[in-house]
């Protein structure tokens, strides 16, 4: 699961040194949305196997991460003569490459792989760590592989001029790595002023923030146990992610995931007396920052129903979370009742102001 | 890619130690197909978890071995309440252990599988050795991944009632492993009498040959070197495979292999001296206990359309094989032109008797 992940100012550069480096001589593609194509692939290009490399667009957004596009995307492999020496270069959003490196994984039995994660979410979370997949049957990543990235290109090149929902999904995670690492990552991580995102500070917070979910993937590349810890937030969060896609709307990985940290802190405070004051500011911080979260007590049923699909589960009847007794002091594996679940909810509805 | 292989009399009773190995407490799920769930399903029958087991029940045939099947196993996965601790059982023909292996290893990202392959061809071949896929636009195992079972059960008690054509469809990948080994294993391959086969020698020969592909598939698990030996006489077998499915034929695969081999020995003998007595040996093999080969001259710019899709090709131009010195002495990535591709068809056929 060796991984290379490359920080730059000049993605073009980086790109054609990795590419230099696989022995890459063309046959390549690149995988994209409409979006990146028009906004972030003009900054990787100027190398001729980029400029005359095949390009897969798809529609952008998560419900295009599909069993439809994937077989789109195996059928313009096929027919445009890629071969299991070919290369794809994947930008895009976590949604581009989750997709692009499962179809990269399957392909021939799998082709080599570069991501170019050009949101601040994907760059800390998607393309690194080499989960790929799909959404299936209404479910979030239900079908997948671990298949990492030869190399992952970060650069603050493409966050330039993000919308700030994007900067929010991916300060959603930022929090996440501080809270699995440190009381100092979280102090750090919940003083810095998001309405006015700097973009020197931000950039040092990503690095720091992909170099905790770099140690702990490499500890435990397929999840076995330390990964899990990665998990936080995220029972919930996919939970609200599904309803959200059931109801037609879109919810930002990142936003729920906000959200989802502040349910499974309210569990871990009632579970593993995780302190109530760093429950408070991190519950203030997600209030102040995010929209409110968008579920009320008659979604719960749902919002269960969905968490016991959840791939972490043991068991079908059984849910489990990533908790914390304090920041970084992480117990994975822990089985909530579906009632203690509603009591959080409230608890975190309560805190978030809703 | 530790891959436990169990030789045995009793598959029922092996099953059941593999699966307190696994510790597998039920959340079992049983892929077969409608033949081998009759003939086969009752052999592994007496464990509660196997009797209590959901059965996903394809229809035989490769041209199952698609997208849609596919589909159909993680739907009923995904509604049956299976979680990534699930253990799946194989129970089939290589279509089954394809296709139920690719369906586990991307079921949540993967589950643990159990192969019980039910037909010699599957238990030399494709059950043991940790490659899965699918067929996609008429392509053969164009989409896939390496996955190794968790354990194989190779029993003898499946194979006593084989048609002739299985006997010699599996016979097709012990001339290979033979011929990949040493002149002696030759040797005894083509002095085994196909036509009255004895069960205790086959037995014997079976366990050997399947250690043959053991040995190479540790050494190079991920197909980088070594293993690309095992596809001798595959890139021809495939072109054949191909050409049978759209004539909407079905070519046994290993009948198509001891096929694939002559044609693989012949340009052996062309462009690296393989001796011409052993190609007459193995020819006369072939000739006298397998059915003749149905392509004619006509046939051959489709083939090698075909053999230019092959996954082992380096480029879309290039075609490659895997050839031999001598019985043992292997030549991996030989590229070959077109032109001595249907020099070889033609000899082939003529020593094939067609």
């Amino acid at each position: 699961m060796a991984q290379k992940i490359i920080f730059t100012d000049t993605p073009a550069r980086a790109l054609t040194e990795q590419l230099d480096e696989l022995g890459c001589k063309g046959a390549l593609t690149i995988i994209t949305d409409s979006n990146t194509r028009r906004d972030c692939l003009p900054l990787i290009s100027g190398d001729s196997r980029i400029d005359g490399a095949g390009v897969i667009e798809l529609e952008p957004g998560d419900d295009n991460k599909s069993l439809t596009s994937l077989s789109e995307i195996w059928n313009y492999l096929c027919c445009h003569g890629a071969t299991r020496h070919s290369v794809i270069v994947n930008l895009g959003g976590g949604m581009i490459t989750d997709i692009g490196g499962f179809a990269a994984a399957t392909f021939k039995r799998g082709v080599r792989f570069i991501n170019v994660p050009t949101s601040l979410l994907a760059a800390i979370d998607a393309a690194v760590g080499g989960k790929t997949g799909i959404n299936f049957n209404g479910l979030k990543n239900e079908i997948g592989s671990f298949a990492p990235a030869c190399s992952v290109i970060v650069s603050s090149a493409f966050y330039g001029t993000l919308p700030r929902t994007e900067l929010l999904s991916g300060y959603g995670e930022v929090l996440k790595h501080a809270l699995l690492d440190s009381p100092e990552a979280l102090g750090q991580a919940l003083e810095f002023d998001l309405s006015e995102a700097d973009p020197a500070l931000l950039s040092g917070i990503l690095e720091n923030s992909v170099g905790v979910k770099r140690r702990i993937v490499a500890e435990d590349p397929f999840e076995h146990g330390l990964r899990r810890s990665l998990n936080l937030g995220h029972t919930a969060a996919h939970a609200f992610e599904s309803l959200a896609m059931e109801a037609g709307r879109t919810e930002p990985h990142g936003i729920a995931v906000a959200h989802g940290i502040v349910v499974d802190l309210v569990l871990s405070h009632l579970n593993l007396g995780f302190p109530s004051d760093t429950l408070q500011a991190v519950a203030s911080f997600v209030r102040e920052n995010y929209p409110a979260p968008a579920f009320d007590c008659k979604d719960y049923p749902r919002l269960i129903e969905f968490m016991q699909h959840d791939k972490k589960n043991t068991s079908p009847d059984a849910i489990n979370f990533t908790l914390l007794r304090k920041p970084g002091d992480v117990q994975t594996d822990c089985i909530v009742s579906p009632e203690q679940i509603k009591v959080a909810f409230d608890i975190a509805r309560d805190l978030l102001g809703v």
